[in-house]
């Protein structure tokens, strides 16, 4: 079976996104300083997880929010934050209740829209063969993951910045185990591997 | 002048202590979890960071909570969580909106007990020369004196455990700025030393 996979900047506190998410504002405020880690120009010591972030994978998953700021009914005209060649170069889940045909992208995107985290992951399941199964995002589907037991690694790159409040993929988390089992740093991050168990 | 310190064993998710801190469980639910890198049996690369957290201080501050779970006037019997020989081997301003008089330990331990952080600190500035002054929590204690601007450095080792709620440090702090200037790491944990700005 494929590797389930979890990759996430975070703040010292333990956010990967700032309060006030928005339009204008999608990473929350102080959000985007958790990721110049692996911005232009890159440290040479970030570049090992930059590239394990960006590594081809077997599909992902997405919470409804990551993929846009729609509410309610589908606006057909967002086709995500990413333009026409979106990063992921594999079939994306999303989750939402509300019902859309796919959109197939340039690069081997096509985002899927999936009501359920349970029934997005047997569609991941079975499309990604036996390469990784990565959850994207955002906090509230890592959650969502990490309360199914379906995560096998996690990798949190802590940025040198303090949000104060945010979105949490801990929030009420209790049961979760983590062997820690790989450790690097950049001045710009502390990057650590967690086994999940 | 002294360095001030401030060296925090904290969660994955940024919690120094659990939820439902109570006499009995003075750490909160799964707290103890954030200390056990500095327990024996220890980890070879662990000893310099256990070193650094019990190395000689000119003073320390301690919020209430820390020294006691006693709430309202001091009952006099209450002398800490530590013993005859509490490991701090240097002065102890403990805050508290309750006058009494200083308690001398075994070891060079002295609890002085002062009304406001400010007014705790000037003492201990006073007090250390140009030895550390080292903020040892709780979290309500550290968030004073990181709003009040006076950290220089900030070590957190950060345990392999999930507490999914608990008490941060940093809740509701939004203008710390960290510079990460060490990292070091065992199985048990890993060590971030920040420069605060």
């Amino acid at each position: 079976m494929s590797k389930v996979t979890c990759h996430m900047s975070m703040s010292v506190d333990g956010f990967v996104a700032g309060p006030h998410q928005s339009l204008e504002n999608p990473l929350g405020i102080g959000g985007p300083l958790l990721h110049e880690w692996h911005f232009d120009p890159m440290h040479e010591d970030d570049l090992a997880w930059r590239d394990s972030l960006l590594a081809p994978k077997g599909a992902y998953i997405m919470g409804r929010n990551m993929f846009g700021p729609i509410r309610g009914e589908w606006d057909d005209d967002w086709r995500g934050w990413w333009g026409d060649e979106p990063p992921y170069h594999a079939p994306v889940f999303v989750l939402t209740h509300h019902a859309r045909e796919p959109i197939e992208m340039q690069g081997g995107t096509t985002f899927y829209f999936v009501d359920g985290f349970e029934a997005a992951f047997e569609q991941a399941r079975a499309i990604a063969g036996d390469k990784e199964i990565d959850i994207a995002g955002g906090a509230s589907t890592v959650r969502q993951a990490l309360n199914a037991g379906v995560i096998n690694e996690l990798v949190v790159d802590v940025a040198p910045v303090v949000l104060g409040s945010g979105e949490s993929i801990f929030a009420g988390i209790t049961d979760v185990k983590l062997e820690q089992i790989e450790v690097a740093h950049s001045p710009f991050a502390t990057h650590i591997r967690y086994r999940v168990g």
